[in-house]
Parts: C-alpha cells; structure tokens; sequence
C-alpha cells in the first residue's frame, strides 16, 4: 500500500485505522493484536487515536494489547489528538464539555496519551476542534516542546476551517501536515467551507473521518439519503463491487488525495476498504453520487 | 472604447459581446458578420462564447458566419469556455450533466472549439464553472500545453469563489486574468461572497454575465424587483436616460472594473450599452439602487 | 493601566472610552472635561468618536469641553471614524443613508473631525463600515494625504470582514492597525465569520463595541439571553464580582487581546470595566458562556 508522506519525518499508509469505536468490540488484548497483525499485513501500518476516545480508554486498551507485542510499536505510527475536554467520571474536574489547548494541556495530555499508549513517541498529534479560546502562541510553544523532546513527530488539525488553520499555522515554525476532516458520500459540506480548495491550494493531505458516514445512509429516511443509497446500489451494482467500497472509491479517487480513516474492528471490512483502492469509478459516476448527495443537479 | 489589459498578451474592449443565445435570434451567417462589423465600429471587439451555448451550436454558428468574412479573425477577439458536460444529443455518452476539468477534456474542448470557430486559437479560455472534482495540477498541465501550442493566449474561470481561484492559481505558472461571475442590479452576491474584495485585493478584473437580470427584474412579481424596478425608473425619469443604461451604468462605474457581457443580437440595444459608458450615477443613486436590490438599508 | 501599542506612533489604553451615546449622557463643558480626568486617573487615556455619534454632534461636544482644558488634549488619544452618510438636518443632500470612502469625503470628513474637536490630530482614523462601493486606491489616497500632513497618525477599519480589510490593506503602504468589531457574550458572530482567526493570524488588535451588548441580555426575553443570564447571575455569584465584569473579563481575556470600548458616561460604571481587568475567569467558566451565548453545546 501506497506510503503518504506528510513530512520528512513522518509518513503514513493510504488507509489507516481507526480505533474511535474500540470499546464496542469486546476485544481482549490478543485479539487487539492480532488486528494490529492483520492491518500491518494489508500495508495499513497507521493508527487513529484521540485521548477521549470510548471515554478515554481507547489508548489505555490500545496501549495494553501492545504491550504483549512490542515489536509491533516499530511498525506502527499513531496519530492521537488533544484539546476536549469531556465531562467523565475519568475527568471529575470538568462540569462542561470545553476545549482546552492551553499550553499544559496541550503538554500533559501527549504525554498522558504516550503513557497509555506505552510509546516513547507519537507520529501525528492533532488539535481535535476549533477551540474559539484558542491562543496560538500558546499551542505553537507546546508544539515546539514535545517536538524538540521527540514525543511527538508532526503536528495537525482536525475540524478546522481555513481560517483557523492559517490563525494557527502562522505562530509555528513547521507546516502543519494534515486536516482531518469529516467527508462522506453524506457529507459534502468540507467541498463547500473551504476545506478541500485550502488542502488543494497547499498541498495539505485532508484524513477522512466516518467515511462510510456512520452507516447513517442506510438507516436514515430523508429523500436525500434514500436516492443516494438508490445511486450507490446501481453503481454497486453496475461494476460487481459492494456499495462500501463505491463508497470507499469515491473518496480514494478525489484528486486532493483524501486518507480515509476506516473505524471498522471487523478485518473483512478492512479489508473491503483496502479492495477499494483498486475500484475506479467514472467522472460520470462520481457525479452521480455528487448530485444525490447534495439533492441538486450541477449548475 | 478603452482596452482592458488582461495579461501581456491579451486586450479586450471594456464592453464584451456575448453570444449565449446565438441559436434565439435566428440569424443567417451574413447578419452575424453584420453583428459584428457593426460592434467592431462601436469598439466592441472581444466576443464571449462557451463550448455548450446554444446546446454545442453558437460556437459553430458563429465560425460558420466568419468563413465570409475571414478578415475580421484578426479584429476581433475571443473568450470562450470548457468544463460543463450536458446531457444533449451531441454528447451521447452524457448520461448526467456534470462537469470535466481532466486535461484530456480541456484539451480536447479548446481544440473542439478552434476548430468550430475556424480559428487558431482563442484569447482566452475560461473554466466555465467550478469543478469539486478538480485536479489543479491537471488543469495546468492542460492550460500550459495549450499556451505553448499558441492556441490559447490567456486563461481565466468563471463563478469561482476566492478559494478555488487560490487553489487553481496555485499550481500555474501565470495569473488567471479574469473570473466570470454573475453580476446585475439584482444579483449582487457576488459582493457579498468575497469575490469582487477578491478582485480589488489581486487587481483582477471580473467579467459580468447577465448584467441586465436577464429581464428578471421586468417580469418578477417580488416585492424586492418591484421595488426594484421603480427605483431604477425614478432615476432612469430624473436622468432621461433609458432604464437599461442605468443597469449598466451601475455596474460600468463600480470601481472593481466590471466588463459587463452584452447579450443581445439587436444593435440597438448594443448601442445602449454603449452608451452607458457616458452615464454617470452619483454615489446616492448607486446607493438608492444597492439598498433597493438588497431589501434593506446600509447598517 | 496596559498601553497597546498599535504602531509605532499610535498606542491606545487597554480599556478605551467610547462618547456614542454621549448626547444621551446630559453634560456639560465642565461634567465632561471631568470625565476625562476621571478616565485619565484610571488609565483610560483613549476616546472613542465617529463624525456620525450623537447625529454628528459628539465630536463637537467633547471638542467644546476640551477647549475648557486644552492641557488635557495632548493627554488623551482619539480614534474617530468616518465613511457613513446619515440622512440628517446637518447633511441636507443626502436624501439616503449610504457610504462614502471617496477621497475627498474621507479627507473632508477627517478633517472636519479636527475643527469639531478642537485638535490638530487625530490617532486614529476607521473606515467606519465596509463600503460595498470603496475603491481602495482613492482611500489609499486619502490615507496618505492625512499622515503625510500629520493629521492621522494611523488608520484601521470597522465592521471589515477578512476579505474587506485584504482588499483595502492591499492599497496601503503601511499596516492597518486594527478592526473595531461588535463583540460581547451577546453577539459572538466574529468568532464565527473568520475576523477573530484572521486577527490572531495577522497579530491584528480588534476593538470589541458594545461589550456589555447595549444592555439586550438584561432586557430580551428570548430563551437564549434568558439562559445566558442565568449563566452570568451564577458565575457573578460564584465570585463575587458584579455581572459587567464578568462580561468585560470574557472580552479581556481572550488571548486576541479585544480592547473594549467602555460606552458610560458614569464613572462608576467605568471604574467597574477597570476592575475587570483583575477578574480572571476560569476556562470552564469562559465556554460556560460561550455555550450559552451560542445556544449550544460544543461539539
């Protein structure tokens, strides 16, 4: 599988692995392993991490399946994130969901995610939103510091718009390498904020979050999401592939190079994503799904 | 007229004249030359087609008409477009109307439209409409090849916003000379999505389609066009001026330099575009329109 | 009290005074030069104007007072703005509210600013509101002509989004030196509309007007100020300080450094703002606003 360089000293697999559900899939240590095993064999060699993930136990429960594998931490990369601060019995202080990218947060919760995780280091580390009380100062001084102590090898976002990148970007001294935002066949809207032209304009690889959408195309009933199913099984249907893999393909083949993150325990469906990779669709097809959609025709 | 400098290489009459619906106004070849001889003797000399007006027609039509008269190829100048795919019976592989910024595609369409406008080359080439499918690089791998060849002179877009301009702009290694846009007395979005304080930040001089509403104004039965449309009577009335020429003196005046495409074949009403260039709106009056399109006051 | 510097020959108090409402407050000569004094002991060395406060009488009014107290004018800093056009008695040609940037309104009114308030300069100079007709060449223009004969000392604009300040700032030889934007717990849409982004990028200090929200939350009845009262009520309780300041502190606070415009004519409620400037909110306590201001949590 293709490697994606985001700087010079970090590159991930086309696809990578996200761990957000983890705590739904009733995996003991092992069975965490043997996945990590089955992803690494299919090229994906990169993990999806935030501290508040299933309540802030994803990385706890991560970090304990690799400790039966070590070898395996010099395989991987992480990408993990900061700056929410959720309302938790994990988290007694918070009486409120807030974001928090002061610079001791920012510090204190990479280095909480590397001792759960029980890493020295992590490849990516993102501010997970927007944060409206942001002082970029602030974040670009606690960026520098766990760069220059090598626990964190690159820097990104996720969530937020071009104005609040270039606010951020222009207080630190490294390029921030990626955006990872929410982009579906159900969610269309980071082509129509900005995002997607930014990423073009500068060459900024975006990750895709929820890129199946959640599964919400095949449980919701609004007109939009029944014409697009409809739009998906004929396509699916027409080229002999599964309707996730059109899905997968229809994010893959974007020119601005989209990561999707697959959030899938399930190695099948894994490895449906990693099949999708191989499936084209046409401009006319792509367009197809475009215009179910976003329930209008092109101008 | 004055001259509009686009780029080194190419000049355009400050008032341009647009073909669009070419296939309504049931001309024979010799009254297109007609057409425009007599444009040329008011200083009208940029002529703006696309690939699909008049459903793939107007750009043949109008090649048909200047093979009588083959001396005016030199006077004249000419924008055209690419991009749109319709579903129309000269395109029998449509099956949905989409859009195509591949570079097989712009090739193959700038080519096309030589070869319909029995010319060798085109003064400038706009991206009809922005494409969420673009691959910048693409574009510019075609744009610079049809420079080289000397086909096309200069290259523009059309109903961008300032973000996909940036991402477009870039990846080339010129500057796009200009961005189509919908412009009139009652469409004035264009002010409010950040184009024309794009333009004023870059020195990039838009072009306006549709600057008379396309006779919205005159058959809507809103309360916004109606209100409009005494507005622009009270001053048409105080100016002795015709209603169309305040329309035009509006925009003509409006410091970001708007080229305004007069889309009629009745050189009557041609010469009243001209002769908006000589009326003169005071600042109230733009205002008196601007609040009146708008439905409300200035905060 | 803090001194902000806005460039190298303009720096502005922490907290600025604001005189529009100043034909409300029922001064005379006298009440006001004691005003000044009061400001002045607590730090407040800047004053808010515009040519339009008070139907365009504010800057007569504090120029007549100062003319009491010539010794205070070389004391104190004015801001004053110019651009809007009121239908009023004192402007009998304007028969409609608009904008006028032209160059000779912008130095005509400045300078009529100077005659009003008795001065040889001014601080600084705002373009009062986007000017959906500027020509940004005629301001620079203007902008110069008024530095060059020192009767502007700096220039900054109003109610600019992004896009409006890059196309006017584009034009000047020197830096505007700030943004004077509606801010308060009430009315959040700049953290929203790239202005707050766009001045953490830039290093931009905005001006916060109407920072206590001209009273709306304390006098609305909708379900969101009621919430966001309640929210106020608790957290003023909590620490023991009036609820203006815990408006002001959530301005002051902010890592972009709004400066707020304090608009009293009563020196307690002045000293109130001032005191502000020691209450420290926690994170928690500024998203407990923030999400009640917004009607939502965040995401």
């Amino acid at each position: 599988m293709e490697q994606i360089k985001l700087s010079n000293e970090v590159s991930i697999s086309r696809l990578v692995h996200g761990v957000w559900r983890m705590t739904e899939w009733n995996m003991q240590p092992k069975d965490t392993v043997q996945l990590v095993e089955q992803c690494l064999e299919l090229g994906i060699d990169t993990f999806d991490h935030a501290d508040i993930y299933g309540d802030y136990q994803c990385e706890k429960m991560f970090g304990k399946a690799m400790e039966l594998a070590p070898e395996l931490n010099d395989k991987i990369k992480i990408v993990t994130k900061c700056g929410i601060q959720l309302v938790s019995q994990k988290r007694p202080k918070n009486y409120i969901k807030h974001y928090d990218t002061s610079f001791e947060h920012i510090v204190w919760s990479a280095e909480n995610s590397l001792k759960m995780l029980k890493r020295s280091n992590v490849d990516v580390l993102l501010i997970h939103r927007p944060d409206p009380y942001i002082n970029p100062e602030e974040v670009a001084k606690a960026f520098n510091k766990l760069k220059e102590e090598g626990k964190v090898k690159a820097f990104g976002v996720s969530n937020f718009l071009p104005a609040q990148f270039k606010a951020l970007q222009a207080h630190l001294d490294f390029p921030l390498v990626t955006n990872q935002i929410e982009v579906s066949v159900a969610a269309h809207q980071e082509f129509e904020n900005g995002n997607i032209d930014f990423c073009q304009e500068n060459g900024l690889r975006p990750m895709a979050w929820s890129p199946l959408a959640g599964g919400a195309i095949f449980t919701a009933q609004t007109h939009r999401f029944i014409t697009l199913k409809n739009v998906l099984h004929r396509i699916s249907d027409h080229m002999g592939v599964p309707i996730d893999q059109v899905m997968y393909a229809w994010l893959l083949q974007h020119p601005v190079g989209l990561i999707p993150v697959v959030g899938s325990g399930k190695i099948k469906r894994i490895k449906s994503a990693v099949a999708a990779l191989d499936v084209k669709l046409s401009r006319q097809q792509w367009f197809d799904i475009w215009v179910a959609s976003r329930g209008e025709g092109v101008a």
